[in-house]
């Protein structure tokens, strides 16, 4: 293949600004892109595309590199011939979810029509994401007529429909939705690692652990040997599972099963009195309870999903998920919506304040997103399979290998999923791009019970936004079990579609 | 192929004497079998056994064919080399599903936890098809172990969950799910009669054909040439629909959709009225609601199903089905328990009394079914894609062409459905046996609101049933939506499994 002089990346809604800062580093501080790339900022919103380009622009003048910085509020002069394009954007931002939200809760459907079995994610738009599918297909068209050769990766949640979507409908686009929620294999990791300890060192590290102090992961490190190590996850985004765990030669899931028998309880107790994250819930009672229900651990956003036996209410919600009852109670998603608030105005204030280096503040480090090294991969004709992120230890990072794992069209590799709908699996890649592998296959109550029901549901979300009409949205409420009568259904849907922002949709939905 | 010299066909479950009495009465019409079928008759219960053996008996003797009949209540006796085996049991008979009923109301679902989205027939077991599922495989074994060149012809509900079980599990066994309700197509064919009298004749017979006045279809049978009618139906087991309609080269829907703009209200008036049957329904408003919500017309069974949109309550049903609210509201299905009870009766006494005639009494005539006529095609190797059923004109039968239907493994024949997954669709048979044809796909809307829909819960029934637990019933009823609570889901599922009749299933989900 063609190793290209200079690179173009484009971002499209750039201004998610704590994440592009943190991707557009990852391109700065990589040795074999760092020279060679321009980047294009696009956005809506003045401010946000300002926030983002003025820290790109300061971060390549103080690393002193041969990249360049672009910014722009014209989509096609962003994606024309670019090599790649990154798409995070949010329609309506997370203002929008809140008062659909909010609608929703009025007429009794605890937070929103959209929250359903598999998919309590707060902000991925399934049923009423007709902006966010509409802006996804606007930007791959564009992509088709201005950039044919790109390569679009998307993060923009729902990455499941969207992926599902896009490839259907734009098929010669080269398209990657990417999550980083498997990253959530690190926990398991370290229940192997609080095992180990106990069994090699005699010694507890349960309650390190379960208050993320660096001495948990730098025992760890001491003791696992990670080529010894062998984790396979898949499913559908937001629901994949861990298949494969061993550890030299032998099944690991012994080790989570003797955890459980054994120090759970102790991890748990130490854990609600001291985790300050609603995101922490990895190990959570709902995870170990998912896994003794469908015989596999969750893994990363899939121990936010479930049925309704995790999310009747918040009490429910604090049972399996602690204190703050998961990211996705009342309470959880106030939070994050707040540290993103005060993360943006740290960003904002560290960029505007010429007296200290941005380099000292935001020091570069990779982010452990997965998205850079894979641009590497193609760009440069790199085969990879893995790559890797750092860790927290006591005294130095430590480095762990993690599969690289993309959202693209099942095509047989999952059976009895069509060969259209996305599947989140580990891949191959390299200058030709992406190579889907045999995987093993997830037991038979995870098929059925979570992958086919959070397809339904997917399917029934593209409907509604392909083919539109009222009948789509009576169609997801009238089998919701919060929904009590037809009356309720017609309430809701009406005052959902009567808001202002929802004019284009309510004639879609008509 | 070796055309048999005697044939052997075992009824298992026999006592379904209605249902028997009627195909023994069609072997024994038949031209090209009854002289050569031995049919040997199996069942658990001795009153029921004799009943229906008696029938034969008295049958064979009036008629002097050289038939032969037997009886037995040992399973493999029937079975061992059997040509055909044909499987009506339903283990536990109307009294189980009753009290399983019964118990589910008690704690707040209607018409029991069995009854969901597109499977409300109310002896269409799923979930709580523990006994009627094993029985179901425990015959194909013995057919596998004791016939295996025999064809086992099941029409034993459920019809789409078994045969889907049994060629997964059995493969060995040549296996077809038989059903009726696709003659349900001859409602579409009333109406396209209904519009050419008002266009051809310019009169209305709406109201004849409301009141199922024979007039209405000797009208019909005079306007339409069959030989220019093309139907297709496909989808699962009670969730078929017309795929096409065509008359004389054209799409006959425009006479649905003319009929629906002027004549339905005058239809449904008089239908109102003067229905006395629940199951009169495929023209109801349901069907209708069905046709413009899914784009298709609902066949036969398919009417009774739907969302929770047209079975809250009695009222609701009501309002979609008529005044007795369809087959499966508690009025319907007691008239149909009754009505059952009463033909068992009158065949009890007709049988009994050797005053008259069995033959006055219960001329012969073919049922309608299409069993005999598979048996004969697969024996005679005759290819046949139809077979010919009789509706009351006024003065003679009418002879129409139905197409043959049959429950088979998908195997690519409808898209994003697996192969292993038992679709309902028209086939070729002859010597060979059942041979797929090419289909028109469902649209979308049904793929996507019936077919997934539809299998999931399949897949739910199947898993609680192979693998058992009490996550599964958990896991069924958690996304119910009359359940409001844990407490409600875990006291239904204890009172349901601590009757003395599910000790053994008690096991299964413990």
């Amino acid at each position: 293949m063609l190793i290209l002089e200079r690179i173009k990346v484009a971002f499209i809604g750039a201004g998610s600004a704590i994440w592009s800062s943190r991707i557009v580093m990852d391109l700065l501080i990589h040795e074999d892109l760092r020279n060679r790339v321009d980047i294009w900022l696009m956005d809506i919103s003045d401010w946000r595309l300002n926030l983002i380009y003025g820290f790109a622009k300061r971060y390549i003048d103080e690393l002193k590199v041969d990249a360049k910085v672009f910014k722009t509020k014209d989509r096609v002069e962003a994606i024309k011939d670019a090599d790649f394009v990154i798409n995070s954007a949010m329609a309506g931002g997370h203002s929008y979810y809140e008062k659909m939200r909010e609608i929703s809760e009025k007429y009794g459907y605890y937070r929103g029509i959209n929250s359903v079995e598999w998919n309590y994610v707060s902000d991925y738009h399934t049923i009423w994401g007709y902006y966010q599918f509409k802006l996804m297909l606007d930007i791959a068209k564009d992509v088709e007529a201005y950039a044919p050769n790109a390569w679009l990766i998307n993060v923009a949640n729902p990455v499941f429909e969207l992926t599902t979507l896009v490839t259907r409908m734009v098929k010669k686009v080269k398209f990657i939705g990417l999550c980083h929620g498997h990253l959530g294999f690190l926990k398991a990791v370290e229940v192997l690692g609080m095992r180990l300890a106990k069994e090699k060192l005699g010694r507890d590290i349960t309650s390190l652990c379960a208050m993320h102090d660096p001495e948990c992961y730098s025992t760890i490190a001491k003791l696992i040997d990670f080529k010894d190590l062998e984790v396979e996850m898949s499913g559908f985004n937001h629901v994949i599972w861990l298949t494969k765990f061993r550890y030299a030669g032998e099944d690991a899931y012994k080790y989570l099963n003797d955890w459980i028998k054994e120090d759970a309880e102790k991890y748990w107790n130490v854990w609600k009195e001291f985790t300050a994250n609603p995101f922490d819930i990895d190990l959570s009672p709902a995870a170990i309870d998912m896994y003794k229900t469908y015989g596999l651990l969750p893994i990363g956003d899939a121990v936010r999903g479930g049925t309704w036996k995790y999310h009747w209410d918040l009490q429910t919600k604090k049972y399996w998920y602690g204190p703050y009852g998961g990211p996705d109670s009342e309470i959880g998603w106030a939070m994050y919506l707040a540290a993103l608030r005060r993360s943006l105005e740290s960003l904002a204030m560290a960029v505007e304040d010429m007296s200290t280096p941005l380099v000292h503040r935001y020091p570069p480090q990779s982010s452990g997103e997965s998205i850079v090294e894979i641009i590497d991969a193609i760009v440069n004709d790199k085969p990879k399979e893995f790559y890797y992120i750092y860790v927290p230890g006591k005294e130095e990072k430590i480095k762990v290998p993690a599969p690289l794992q993309v959202n693209i069209p099942n095509e047989g590799i999952l059976n009895g999923i069509p060969n259209d709908v996305a599947v989140e699996i580990p891949v191959k890649i390299d200058g030709k791009g992406v190579h889907r592998k045999q995987l093993i296959q997830p037991p038979h109550k995870i098929y059925r019970y979570v992958l086919l029901h959070r397809l339904l549901r997917a399917e029934w979300a593209l409907q509604a936004f392909l083919e539109g009409g009222r009948d789509s949205l009576i169609q997801w409420l009238v089998t919701d079990v919060r929904t009590k009568s037809m009356k309720q259904v017609e309430d809701v849907i009406n005052a959902l579609l009567k808001i202002p922002e929802n004019e284009e949709m309510a004639k879609h939905y008509s």
